[in-house]
This record gives C-alpha cells, sequence and structure tokens, in this order.
C-alpha cells in the first residue's frame, strides 16, 4: 500500500521533470492534488461506488459510505484480507489514475476547472468500470480479466486523455520557439528520479495486486521486472538504430511503456510472456508515438501512446498468453501453470479482452469529451497563451526554483 | 525499518528545499549528522536510557549498554518480536527527532554547537520521555497513551524548536532582502520530492508501530493515508480561499501537519476519527502557522506549529476519538472496535492526555532554554549575519550547485 | 526484491549529482542501461550461468535458460523460496554489480563500447563467482562465505574498475580547470538523494539476502544501520579533523563504505562486530581514497577504495567476526549466538576468506584488463578531450537541465 502511494509523487517528478521550467509547479500541483481530493471522495462515497452492491448497473455509493461497515477485523471482497486493508489499497490506485493524465493536456488547464473534471470524471467514468470489471458488475461476470488495472487504470485515463485535446486543443507556442523546443524536458535527472520511484512503486502496483496469494504475487513481481526491463532495452535499441544516439528519456519512457502494457497481465503469464510484452510494448508504443507526432497531435508527455494503448494491448494478450487449458483442468497441473483455474488462453477470451477494451476506450473517450463540452461552458478550461508561458507564477504564485545565488567572497567560518 | 530509516533524508530533501539555496548543505548536514550520531549513542548507551530497567525515574544506561543482551532470537519488550528488531526500530524514531528541529533554526546553528546540542537533548529529553511513555515509566503506568511519537517525537522536538529561537533569535535579513524574501522556498520540487518520501516513510512509522498485530497496523496505516490526504486537501482549499491561489508547498506543509497530528492516534481510530483529525489539524496547524508569521517568530520552517502543535492536538483528540467503552468489555465486540481494551475514550483519558503532552511541551521547552544557554557559555552558537548569508560554503566548504554551464558548439561523437 | 530493484536508480543519482554537469546523463544512462542489458541477459542465460548446473567448473548456460524450469510453485536453491523468486531477486545483484564500476571510468567511456563491455564482463567475471560462492561451485565447497556480495558484488566490480583505468587513462582536463576542479559534484542535495535510496535499498539487499530466516534478516538489517551509521559519523569526524570542515559529500561516502563494508558479513557477526566494521571502513577507505589522489591514480568516483577494498576488508573480517566455535557445537547455544552451525570465526576461516578475496581480485583485475583490450582493438572506447567536455550532449543529444528562464511580467490567472 506504501508502495503504491509513492507512486503519485513519483508520477509527478517524471511529468515534472519532462515539462517546460515554466509549468512544474502546474503540473506536480495537479499529481498532488489528485492525492487529496480523490481520498477524501473515496472515503466519502467513491469506494462504495465502486465495491458496493450493484443498483442497476452501478455501485451504491450507500453501500460502504464513509467506510462504514468496512471493518479491520472483518474480511471483504477479498478472503482472508482484511477489508479495511482492501479499501485503502484500492484506493491508491484510484488516486493515481486520473493523475495519469494530466501529462496529456499539460500547461492548458486551470486547476480549479480540473478540480471539478477530476471529481466528475472518478465518478462518470473510473467508477462504473472499476465496479464492472473488479466490483462484480458485467463485465467480470461475463468473464473478462484484468489484473492490476490495464483496463480500469490505464485504457481509462489513456483515452480520456486523448479525448481532452478534442477540448483543450494544441500549446500556445511563443515567438522564438518551434513546437520541438515546447517537448525538451528543463530536468532530466528529475524524469530518472521519477522513472525510478514508479518502478519501484510497480512491483506494489502489480505484486500487490495479487492479494495474498504467494506464487501469484511472486510471478507478478518478476513479470513486471521482466517487461520493465525488456522493454526499455528494446526501446534504446530501435531509439539508437533511427536518431543514432540513444537517450535516457527514450529509456525512461520506453520502462514505463512495458510496466503500463504487463499490468493487466502480469498475476496471469509466465517470464516468457512478460519477455514478449516487454518487445510488443517497446514496438508498438515507439510506433504509436511517432505516428502521434506526425499526426500533430499535442499529447505533450504521450499519455495515450504509452498508457492508453499499453493498457490497450496488455489487456488483449492476456487473452492470449495467460495459462492455457491443460491447467484449468482438474487433477494434477503441470507445475509451470501460474494461476490455475482463473484464466485460460484461447481465441474466446481474446475476443473478450478485445470487446471490453474497446468498449472502455470509446466510452472514456465519448464521456470526457462531453464532460470537458459541459465544464467549458461553466468557467473556460484553456489559460490564453500568455497565461501557458507563466502557469507556475500565474496560477500558484510560485516559482520551481530561485533563481541562482551569484557568489563573491566566502568568510570562513569556525565550525 | 527501512522505510522509517529513509524518512530523515526525506526531511532533508523537504527542509533543504525550503531555506534558501545558501544554506542548503548546512540543513541537509544536520540531518545527516543525526543518523550517524544517534545511531551510535543508541547502540552504546540510549537504548538502554530509553528501555532499560528504570532507575529512580529514568532508564538505566547500563542495562542493555552496547546492546548487551539485546537478542535476535530472544523476544524484547514487545512478545512476538525479536528484541534485536525492536531495537533497531526504536532506533529510527531516536534518529529522526531531534533532525525535526533543525527547519526552526535553520540558518542559526554552527554545526559543531550543534552535534552537542543533540548528544546532551538526547539524554535530557529525548531518553526520559520515551522511557516515560513507551518504556514502562510513570506516564504509561499512569494510563497515557502515545501510538507512534505524538509526545515522544512530536511534542518532544516542536517545543523544544520553539525554545530555541529564545537563543538564537531571528535570521539576519540582508540588505536589499524583506523578511518574506527570506521564506521563498529555492527549490519547490525537492520540497515535494522530500515531502513523498516522508509520506511513503510514515506508513512504516505508524503501520510499523502496531508491532505484528495485523489488524491494527492496516488500521493505523489507512488511518495515516486518510489523515494525510484530508489535511493536505484541506490545507489547499483555505489556501486558495485566502491567497486567491493554492500553492504546492502549502499541499506539502498541509500533509505533513496531517500526518503528525495521527501519528499518536493512527492506531487507536476507526477512519472517520482520521478524516476529523485530517480537518481539525489542516485549520489549526494553519491559523497557528499564521499567528506565528504575524507575531514575527522566526520559527523558518514551522516546526513548532506542524509538528509541536500537531502532536500535541492528535495526543489529546486520542482521547476523545479512541474506541467507547463497549469495545472494553470482555464478550463479544462490535465488529468495528480497533483496539479493544487498550484504551477508551473518556473525558478522564481526555484529561490524561492533555496533562501529559502539557508537561511534555513545557519540559521540553524550560529545558531545551537552559541547555542552550549553557553551550552558548561554551561555544557562540549563532553565526554572524555575513556567515548566515554563506553557510554552505563558510562552514561546509561545499556549495549545493555547481554554476551552470554554458554551452557552445557540439561535437558529433560516435556512440 | 523491490527495495534492490531501486539501487540501480538510486546509484544513478549518487553517480550523477559528484559528476560534472556535463556527463550526468552519461553516468545515469549507463547506469539504467544495466537495468535492460542485464535483465535480458540474465533471463536468457545468465542465472544458469550462475546458479544452473555446474559443467566443468561453470555453471551450465542450458540449465535455466529463459528461466526455463524456474518454477513460481516449486523451490529453487533455497527451501522455503519458489524458484521464481530467488532468480528474480539474484537479477537485481547481476544489475547493480556492473553499474558500480561506471563511477570509476566517469566521461571515459563510449556507449557502444560500455554495452558490450557488460556484457562481456557479466559472462567471464561475474558469473564464474557468483557460480563459485553462491551457485555450489568451488569456492563454496571450500568453506568460503559472502552473505551479500562482498566476493560477488563488490571486489569484482570495484577491482575491474581500477583495472579499467589501466586501458582509458585520466580524464582530460580542459584549460583553466586544475584536476581538483574535475571532482567539484555539480548538485549535493542529488548525490545525498542517491545515498538516501541506496540506504534505503541496502536492508532489501542485506535483510533480503537472510533468505526467509527471520533472525538472521533482523541482525542483517540492524547490522547494516549500525556500519552505515557509524561509518559515516567517523567518516565525518576524521573529515572534520583534517580539513577542518566535514562535508556532506564525505558524510554520504562513508555511509557507502560502511555499507559495503558490512555487506559480506552482515548476516554472521553480532551488532557490536558491525560496529567495528563502521570504523574500520570509514578509517581505511578513507586512507585509500586519500592514498589514491596522491598517486593520481584518475578513479573518479572512487569505486576501488570504497567498494573494491570495502568489499575486501568484509570479506576477510567476516572470518574474525562471525560466531565463535561453541555456537556451532550441538546442545544448548548462547542465544547472543548470530547464525549457528554456519560460519565460525577462527584462523583458517579468516585464511580462506583472505585468499578467496585475493583471487577474485587479481582474477577481476587481470580478465577486466585483456577484455578492455580487446573491446579497444574493435572500437576506441575513450571520446577525445574535446568530447569527454560535452559528453551529455555529443553521445546523447541530451542536457541534465535545459537553461533556467529568465522571467519579466507575469500576468494574473483566475485559478
Amino acid at each position: 500500500m506504501a508502495l503504491v502511494q509513492f507512486m503519485t509523487p513519483g508520477l509527478a517528478l517524471f511529468y515534472g521533470g519532462l515539462v517546460r521550467e515554466s509549468s512544474v509547479i502546474t503540473i506536480m500541483m495537479q499529481n498532488f492534488a489528485t492525492m487529496g481530493l480523490v481520498t477524501v471522495l473515496w472515503f466519502l462515497f467513491l469506494y462504495s461506488m465502486c465495491f458496493g452492491e450493484t443498483l442497476e448497473m452501478f455501485g451504491n455509493p450507500a453501500t460502504f459510505a464513509g467506510f462504514s461497515g468496512v471493518g479491520m477485523h472483518s474480511e471483504g471482497p477479498v478472503s482472508g484480507i482484511p477489508h479495511l486493508l482492501f479499501a485503502g489499497y484500492q484506493g491508491m490506485f484510484a488516486v493515481i489514475t486520473p493523475a495519469l493524465m494530466t501529462g496529456c493536456f499539460a500547461d492548458r488547464f486551470r486547476f480549479g476547472p480540473y478540480m471539478a473534471f477530476v471529481t466528475l470524471w472518478m465518478v462518470l467514468v473510473y467508477a462504473p468500470f472499476c465496479h464492472w470489471v473488479w466490483g462484480g458488475g458485467w463485465m467480470s461476470e461475463w468473464g473478462v480479466w484484468d489484473f492490476a488495472g490495464g483496463i480500469v487504470v490505464h485504457i481509462t485515463a489513456g483515452f480520456s486523455a486523448l479525448a481532452s485535446l478534442v477540448v483543450v486543443g494544441r500549446r500556445a507556442v511563443p515567438d522564438g520557439m518551434s513546437p520541438q523546443d515546447m517537448d525538451v524536458p528543463h530536468n532530466i535527472p528529475m524524469v530518472a528520479t521519477g522513472t525510478a520511484i514508479l518502478w519501484f512503486g510497480w512491483f506494489g502496483f502489480n505484486g500487490g495486486s495479487a492479494l495474498a496469494s504467494d506464487g501469484i504475487a511472486v510471478a507478478a513481481a518478476v513479470n513486471t521486472e521482466i517487461a520493465g526491463s525488456v522493454a526499455c532495452f528494446v526501446w534504446m535499441l530501435v531509439d539508437w538504430a533511427i536518431n543514432k544516439k540513444p537517450t535516457l528519456v527514450g529509456k525512461c519512457v520506453g520502462a514505463i511503456a512495458g510496466l503500463a502494457t504487463v499490468t493487466p497481465a502480469a498475476g496471469f503469464i509466465q517470464p516468457w510472456g512478460a519477455f514478449v510484452i516487454g518487445v510488443v510494448a517497446a514496438l508498438a508504443c515507439y510506433g504509436l508515438c511517432e505516428l502521434r507526432k506526425k499526426l500533430r497531435v499535442d499529447d505533450a508527455l504521450d499519455v495515450w501512446g504509452v498508457h492508453g494503448m499499453g493498457g490497450f494491448m496488455g489487456t488483449c494478450l492476456l487473452g492470449l498468453l495467460a495459462d492455457p487449458a491443460e491447467c484449468g483442468e482438474g487433477g494434477a497441473q503441470p507445475s509451470w501453470c501460474v494461476n490455475p483455474g482463473t484464466v485460460t488462453r484461447s481465441g474466446e477470451q481474446f475476443g473478450k479482452q478485445v470487446a471490453a477494451a474497446s468498449i472502455c476506450a470509446v466510452y472514456s473517450f465519448v464521456v470526457t469529451v462531453v464532460l470537458l463540452k459541459v465544464i467549458g461552458l461553466v468557467r473556460p478550461i484553456v489559460p490564453t497563451s500568455e497565461e501557458q508561458e507563466n502557469m507556475d507564477r500565474a496560477m500558484h504564485g510560485e516559482q520551481a526554483h530561485s533563481p541562482a545565488k551569484a557568489y563573491t567572497a566566502t568568510p570562513d567560518i569556525k565550525v
């Protein structure tokens, strides 16, 4: 739980390092704000909308409102896990998901409308899919699987992020800068630090999702490591082959792509499956990010190409890479089975996964566009071009770094 | 244990980001130095002064001197926990407590006297309260409770910090700067990174304090998350309402206030109690920090308002928010009881908690003033105003960042 | 496992902060690249070369190629630990070891030859010693002990680093700079952050190496904390006595020296032994680093003096500080025995440890020199002096920090 909590500030550093220096506070603030806001909502009614009783199609916000009935000595949805631990742990996933989107619309979202957007988005997009996939809703009844958030986290966030661009448009490019200049990270060591924290936390994200089943937690952790490593290695090779210079930022983005893609499948596949996912994630996400640039879609930090499509591919690939039929049968199973009896690879399973991922992508896109249009009617979302140039100082009255001090003489102090 | 160890450098980053660029090394060095110094003292005699046999009112420094008799296969004060683990884990609390004070007297303490101060303060302030509250001393016998360091950590440090200002006075404000300029953080992303590490470590701080009792550890961890999140959210709202611009630094300080305030109560209260504590911490600590500024008390990084008063309020609130009487009775208990049979909320308990917190506050304040006066007789504590302007270079011969390199042409290298 | 994974980026920050600003990306990239590359190799055949069947003297790369036969529900070399967890955990040690070397030849290694070097070095140096010491090879049969990587990690890396200088020589010193100027860290808070992450991860490194034996894991963790703290404290005192100003960088390097030195012995010694090791590590490593400077050996970040010699001393000291003979005997053992029946201190054990450490040092040195000479025949390793001045931009097309923005007026934005 602590590991996953650590991821949202890790994301803040990752994104904060990638943007221009004038927007660092703005994007970090958006990330930190979800920690406060979403935890408050989660406690009040959102947990209940995700894991409460089904009311029509959705979770009933009253079942566990204010964590009532969420005991620390009683079991929740998962046997062997205290209900309160389950609720707290799931809350961490709810916190990081909307934060993922901030990388897409960097520089183009006022803070006030952002808070309103996150609140409504959690209710209209996150909660339904969380309930449908993990909370006993129709997708889980239909047999769709998502180990640690391919659908619930990465597809919802990635496709909603893409949708936001329909409303917020491209960043204003100031005089004397080219669009390429806008993409130069202001602090690469900060990007690397954020990547390190995210990777570290991902062990809790994927490993913890096994929920007390030891062998599966081990598989999930090792698969996470393999997919992340393979993807960052392959991304580097592609970068090197195409641009002649392997970049550290590329290595970091590649790792995140591998980690996002393995997420839905981590506890269902063997290590060689994680290896395959790492290769696929690096090649496909690299290509998609290049395509995105060509089409001049201004997804500033490639949230759609990495998280949206990573989660999409991982969700689908799980249908092809999970244990084969022989693991699901009774009697003696081969020792290499990962998660016997839960999910079996098959054309049918693959079809279900593709369908669920597609429904999620379309739903997230459409609802987000409508939601932002409505919010935009109440209050303007996008700052003016002059404001975009000075986001941190204009909107939060802060500046990431004070100007460096010019030293002159130094007195010699007695320690 | 590793989590709590990680907190002291997290604090170093939090404080290091908040100060001026010329004092970064100084304050980080003070924090890192407590890791070395206090662990050495802890091993030699301090652990024994905290958890050894009671000798008159205090812990006997000889009982476990040099960790003698602290076995790794035998139990210590807590059944089920190896004695060596208990001693090592408690040592982490001892390390971070004096480090908390450094934020208050930033720029105004030479390193030599600081080392002497920490050594004596641990013996005269930390060890007595640790023994009295956690080591079986009179406060614990009287029925005072402190889950993870409201009295022992936050009140001792917060009120001693305030007391230090009696001796060290205000920072020298250089020509051309206003007192407000002195409070501009030199690196806000560093502040946010430090906050993230502290929050992450706090799970170990509060969760680990349950010492092997699983349900309670879960409650402590979830309460930690709720109080921190609610406090940072409420602090942001207040900041926004009053100053029109919500700040990232405010969010970070608010989170720390919530975390400090919930610390003494984390394993005794229900989630709604943590919610209440989060709201109270944000409103009260915000107000106290504003008051502190109005009174021109130069507690540079608000150690008293956040830790001292946060710990004070949390210690008292525990008397009102712990399990009610029905949980303490024999027979079937309601399933929502947190920590049945340890501490029961009542007017009497509240009174005891207020008394213990007040005694600790007064004791810490008085002893620290006397101690610093005595140290000041031996050696001057406060650097001159010119030295304060150049602390890092003058006192440690280091400079946080070397001047940025001006690039000209770049050769194209074959990778 | 997550803790140890976090160490390699921690090392990247530690080294990245210590170098000049023009080489930050280069050295961080070398560190991050080992995460991708070595994990890929580990999965494909390297794990098998370390822990597979013995073939002649070496591990058979085919036994567990592609993690075949490495089950998550079956046991591996250690009973009670799932084989896949063992393989994943050991992979983290394999990742960080070559990364340690990068601090030595900073600025002097092109990225392409570096990738080739790491690949071959893992096969020719790491895998043999890992197999011999931990994988059931001749050293373990002979009775040599290494708790968490004194020989396998620190001596191999430290002496190979030293050997690399035979081939790459000294850094080019640009006009107007002295050799001392080359050693000024560009970002000390980054060094401290890296140290913090390394220290934090070291608990997993040493604590996890106990592999499920609780009492020993506790001893290893507490010994890690004591040795690191004592060494950073003693280093500071020496620094203070000699240079009049204690430095934060010195504190950090001292801590790493203590942590490296206790590594081979952490799970075999009592806390007072860790205290002794901390003192010895600080004094000896400090002296060796000074000697290195006097001899003008350009080991830029003192990899040999800290890791190579730290690991060497710790490996030998284990022979003197492990449990005495009475712990190894049957019947009732004294309660202070750490690891009864594994390794007993004696002159003979000390001799074996010295012999093994020496063999490893000589082997690593010789093989690395030959290996680099061969690689140098295929492709030049060392960049020109002009290239060394601009490594990041020339080799990776990246710059750690974009130039700070000069702000003028700021519009007042409606939040």
